[in-house]
């Protein structure tokens, strides 16, 4: 499989994983790690194995910024160095786990897997529209999909049609739609999807039905595959400026797992009723095609099948470009930057 | 693992599983395959992965002979050509679906997985037999083991003695028997357990006990583990042609799923008695062993192992050598013929 | 992952798992094999799969030292050597099944998967200490963990102050103990633990708590990983010597099953809470360490991790050394001496 990029700010974990003392495991990009956010409410990213025999640092005692870890008791301190021996006032000087820069941002926690000195916070995508007011529900799920089978997925939304027609309703207004792909100056991709004239959604229910509507489904993309869903609509004709409400957004925030599982960040209005449609869409519509295509997929590379391109997956192709191109980049680097 | 002969018939389903709008899955020679049954009444065979994202396309719906991929809505026609793009009148040319010949004959579908030019339905192995009026229950079970340590099994029925003592009953008789390996013209290896001058066994109990006989096992083997079974006997002297009734016959066809496990075809008789009998012969008694020995075999080559030879092997040795030969001439052609 | 020393005895079983006619399947070093007691009494040990197909030998019949074959009725003598074939009276000259040298002593039987003729049995480590009178549970676990793994546990026991306080509540003790590795002319190395003018424990319940005892620790090895724990105490600062009772000692005697399992051999006492230590012990406390460092260990060999070295670790690290000393010299030997 592919390697990973390295130098970018992936989500680890939502803010509200990590309260008080709890010491989160996560194993992302192929790596068990450990977050826990320290006294100053930073946080701290580091390996989850002690470097001495590997045991797990999650399972060990914290106090204050400090994990013990739990077979033999080595201190470790945020920045990974070993601080304590219990059985000697010997330290050996590399006795250090490896740590990654990491920052709290929009309701979650980002980290820096590449090198630390190219972490620059101001190069995480703009999720500000998270920072609302609103209760959500703050949610993550796991496929057995590598995430670039998920970014095809979330690029190309024609697949709503075909895999969620219930649970989202389009009722075949996106066949009638049109497609465009663009990248803008922040980075970003998307995929847009314009209706024109249409009648309003029935999550529009107060909408008199004689009203004719301009509808709009956006995602935005950032690599890895960190996503937002952008979903408005303005009177038939009048300008996207015009529309009555801002669009609602919702992230689609993928991290690879391992080469073939990835977490997959979401959220949702409270509820019942959403917590059922939520499910039913990732666990019964996504879930067993994602894992299938996968399945099928094995080691073999995405352009190794040869795949057929339609003009609907411009921005899932053009995302899996950019992430070819960034890859390429850091492998042309002589040094391997984050490598450990 | 040694690679399949491709230039062959394979029996891919019985006819009974593919009925009216049916789409049936099934993973054959390590390919995810679909079958379905066409309007003409002939039979379609594909790959069951759409060529654009690799969707399966079993789960798509079906309008007549086409059928629709259940991700992106892309149809494909019985020959594997994509048809219709519900999102742009463009239809992509190399938008196609591998297709592979595929014939109704016996009560069974058999499938061509090497060159379709040379799909000669005249050689189909004659499994005439099974075009009886009488009813019978035709069975399929899955074995996790090569098809190869299945067919040796099938072609040394001296096993019966020790693995089904209670299940047939032989009591002993193969002991005493003649065995003989043969091959004939058809293309057919042959294992052949003759015993003379016997008590009468259990299930002719007609027959009065102070009758002998003549009986015979036959097993016919076609590459590539497409075997039938045959049982007969006449009075201790007489030739076979003087048999009273024909020889019982019964399918063993063995065709693989992937390089260690097999699908396992049969009949048998209607009936609860004749379907304990069965579960008790393939679940308690071959499963276990056969399953084993692929456990145990593992990656290594049957012949790597070096493994001791019996004169009750012939036929066996005889059908392996016949599956390496075709897979040497096929590997001599410069060209692969039917390899995607 | 690292081969194994071949030409070294190896714990294989319990001398009272194979009693009568048992026939002793168990995997041990990647090999499936079969342990039986012959009428002699001594051990017989052999590949357990047939030579003929690889059927398992464990399934077949048993009459008197000779092992038939269950799926084809070939028999093998105690010495692997096919004596019998059911249907001819030709027997193949090289239908033998690998045998290995196997001894019974101390209540165990050990094997030696090297060259036979260096199976001398004056090898086998002195575990002579467990020939004695009184009841004792012999028992067996498994752990998915390579035995290298194990032996670092075990030859570090600070450990038991963060994994098992509970369980053995040295309450600290070890904290202000001294720590010494030994090697000694016997091949054995040391794992020492002394701790001085201590209150006694609380298995010592019968000692005035105003006595002042030193206790000790020692944990004996033998290559690959036969261990035998001494617990002993004196009064504070007499001499070992004037112990007032010999040494507790108990077995930990761990043998590769696969690189990445192994067998742990143990004994306890009688009775409900006994089985209940042993149960928290090895259930809740060392196997989810051992299992989670093999997980993150993987295919990476020890060294590879660069682990950091404590004073702590002197005598696992002598031990792994050993080993890989044994590994080089048997890889040195230009022909391979035990393998098939």
């Amino acid at each position: 499989m592919a390697e990973y990029v390295r130098n970018l700010w992936y989500m680890a974990a939502w803010e509200e994983e990590v309260v008080d003392d709890a010491r989160l495991p996560r194993t992302l990009l192929d790596e068990p790690l450990l977050i826990y956010r320290k006294e100053d409410g930073e946080y701290a990213m580091m390996a989850n194995r002690c470097p001495h025999r590997l045991a797990p640092l999650h399972k060990g005692q914290r106090s204050g910024d400090t994990i013990a870890c739990p077979y033999h008791g080595l201190e470790f301190n945020a920045a990974g160095q070993c601080t304590r021996n219990p059985f000697s006032g010997l330290i050996p000087p590399h006795a250090r786990v490896k740590t990654y820069p990491a920052v709290g941002r929009y309701g979650a926690i980002w980290f820096w897997p590449g090198d630390a000195d190219n972490a620059d916070d101001s190069l995480i995508p703009d999720f500000s529209a998270l920072d609302r007011p609103n209760p959500i529900v703050r949610g993550r799920t796991n496929f057995a999909a590598n995430y670039e089978i998920i970014s095809d997925n979330l690029l190309d939304l024609s697949h709503v049609e075909f895999i969620h027609p219930e649970s989202f309703r389009t009722e075949g207004k996106i066949f009638g739609g049109q497609y465009e792909a663009e990248e803008t100056t922040d980075g970003a991709i998307w995929s847009r999807w314009s209706m024109f004239n249409t009648v309003p959604p029935a999550w529009l229910e107060n909408l008199p039905q004689d009203v004719r509507l301009d509808e709009w489904i956006d995602m935005r993309w950032h690599a890895p595959a960190s996503m937002l869903l952008h979903i408005g609509f303005t009177a038939a004709g009048a300008p996207r400026a015009a529309a009555p409400v801002a669009d609602m957004v919702n992230p689609h925030i993928i991290t690879p797992e391992t080469s073939s599982s990835s977490h997959y960040f979401f959220t949702r209005d409270p509820g019942e009723q959403s917590e059922k449609l939520a499910n039913q869409v990732f666990e019964e519509e996504d879930r067993p095609m994602l894992e299938w295509i996968q399945q099928t997929m094995g080691d073999k590379d995405f352009w190794d099948w040869k795949p057929v391109i339609l003009n609907v997956d411009a921005s899932g192709i053009r995302a899996r470009r950019r992430l070819m191109k960034l890859r390429r980049t850091e492998q042309a680097n002589s040094e391997p930057l984050a490598a450990e």
